[in-house]
């Protein structure tokens, strides 16, 4: 029985995290400790998943915090401020990271000296993280009672331990009910262009013992069309206020796919991605990476090496195409509670 | 001005294909003098789009007919005959290999010695590719009438040149009107597992000089939401009697996309592409492609090694997603004319 995953946690004076552009070939751990090792470190996605670098930017407040040497306390606020600032703008669309780093730098910073603040910084990081955990624990019952067993669903993009504190969202909910013994089936959305699924669902399904297959982006309609599905499951990245969803690029289309074929489709996340502040998924701002991630991968290219390249990191799936957004309180529907 | 293409010709005795799996990054010609070959070059797509393989396969009528020493008339006919069967079945969905094989086979075997039924191979081999040329020239005609100029489209996998004789089907209007000065913005999903958008689309666009993006399959979805687009063209590699239309994986959820945007999507294929014998897409026998294709990107490893995949390499696309079918006739609509 598998347990868990370890994805981001403290340890000795440094955030560890499994990196996850290595994965699954090799199963290797950075120890970070540099607030701008970390920033990089979320850039270039060695940790990715809104949880998961939302405990990531809770620790990078940790790191900030170390007091330097010859710096009084107010220069020591203005200098953690800043780097807090530069943490939560790492990456623009998930709310998760900017929600972690402010409530951590916020609790720490009533701390009268720059040592107090790195230890209350340290205790709420840690809060944080143990809250994550729990709340995968809650998330999971929620949509284990939305499931039947044994189950056929389909995912996209990684949700599951290594894309939280270790318990996860979407996948999350089929990697508790593995570990209660009951059966799934999954589809695996490879997830272009950085083929997370492919990379990441694979190998925490393989270490659970739970079947699954990968395919490509454009066979989960065909599929959808083919075998008799209970449900898809996705995570978020950040929810407006009148359910519109903003996820991993390619949600969208599975999304009309499972409407078509009147397969549930159900949101799994925790209420830190929620931003009730803004109405509508048109306001919620996309991220554009960089061209070669589409014009190729792991230094395999595909297309001529300037061609140009349309690549939004995600999408936005319309309220109406969602069965229920499975948070840690139960199966919501908007309008949400505050 | 850029030209057509010589995707398949007849050079010297042999069958001239561009090695299609060496693009973007190399131009290399095969000449191909053997039938097992041919077979083999269809197999692995080096040859790939079903007007294309139609041409290939009439040529490797040719090549089977041609005398074995000491082979009398009788067994010449069965020994070309056998070899024609295995090549009409080097791949499954599309009908036209099956159907150019027949053809010039039929063509041929009325010869009375075996050196004038090759004569006659090469002689229907010669027409076929001729009319698949004029073939392109008509669709592209009756393609632009239904396109504003400018036109933004999205395409999915290769209908260019390189999929046929070397006009195209869908992507064949978009450069058809450009050689006569129309404007286009095309949006090229880039068609995992093999990439044929990414790889060819973009080659035969910038020979061609017009603008474009390419954009992962997940993405045309979200693309659409976002820009105005006038149409989605794809190929076909089966149309049966009812409309529904197998092309490559993938082109069924980007129907479902253009019609949640009420963008019309047209189906851009030559009348040897319908299957009239067959009642809906429920009949169309479908490819499933080794697991191999999906678990790597140009040879780079994306999967554990033994991950378990699903690898169809055609999806149905049901009638009622389809604006109009672009044939050498019209803009035809089911019930089709025999």
């Amino acid at each position: 029985m598998s347990t868990e995953l370890r994805t981001v946690e403290w340890n000795d004076g440094a955030v560890r995290l499994i990196d996850q552009t290595r994965l699954p070939h090799e199963e290797i751990y950075l120890d970070i400790r540099d607030t701008s090792v970390l920033i990089d470190a979320i850039a270039r996605l060695a940790v990715r998943g809104a949880p998961a670098i939302g405990v990531a930017g809770a620790y990078g407040v940790v790191l900030a915090a170390e007091p330097r040497p010859g710096e009084d306390a107010a220069a020591h606020l203005a200098r953690v401020d800043s780097e807090c600032r530069a943490l939560a703008d790492a990456r623009p669309t998930a709310v998760n990271l900017a929600w972690a780093v402010d409530r951590t730098w916020s609790f720490a910073k009533s701390g009268g000296s720059p040592e107090e603040r790195k230890v209350r910084a340290l205790e709420e990081a840690e809060r944080i993280r143990e809250e994550d955990l729990e709340l995968s624990r809650r998330m999971a019952e929620h949509g284990l009672s939305v499931l039947p067993d044994p189950a056929r669903v389909v995912t996209h993009c990684n949700t599951g331990g290594l894309a939280t504190a270790g318990g996860g969202t979407a996948l999350g909910v089929v990697l508790a009910g593995a570990r209660l013994g009951r059966k799934f089936y999954v589809h695996v959305d490879e997830t272009r262009p950085l083929l997370q699924g492919a990379r990441l669902n694979s190998w925490e399904l393989q270490r659970a013992g739970v079947p699954y297959v990968v395919q490509c982006d454009g066979a989960a309609a065909f599929a959808l069309s083919r075998f008799p599905f209970d449900a898809a499951l996705v995570g978020a990245d950040r929810i407006a206020a009148n359910g519109d969803t903003a996820n991993k690029i390619g949600t969208y289309a599975l999304a009309l796919a499972a409407k078509a074929h009147g397969v549930p489709f159900y949101v799994v996340a925790p209420r830190s991605s929620f931003d009730l502040s803004i109405g509508s998924g048109e306001e919620i701002p996309i991220e554009e990476r960089i061209a070669d991630e589409v014009r190729m991968f792991r230094g395999a290219a595909s297309t001529p090496t300037d061609a140009p390249v349309y690549n939004p990191a995600f999408d936005v799936t319309p309220a109406h195409l969602i069965e229920g957004w499975i948070t840690e309180r139960g199966v919501e529907r908007p309008p949400f509670a505050p």
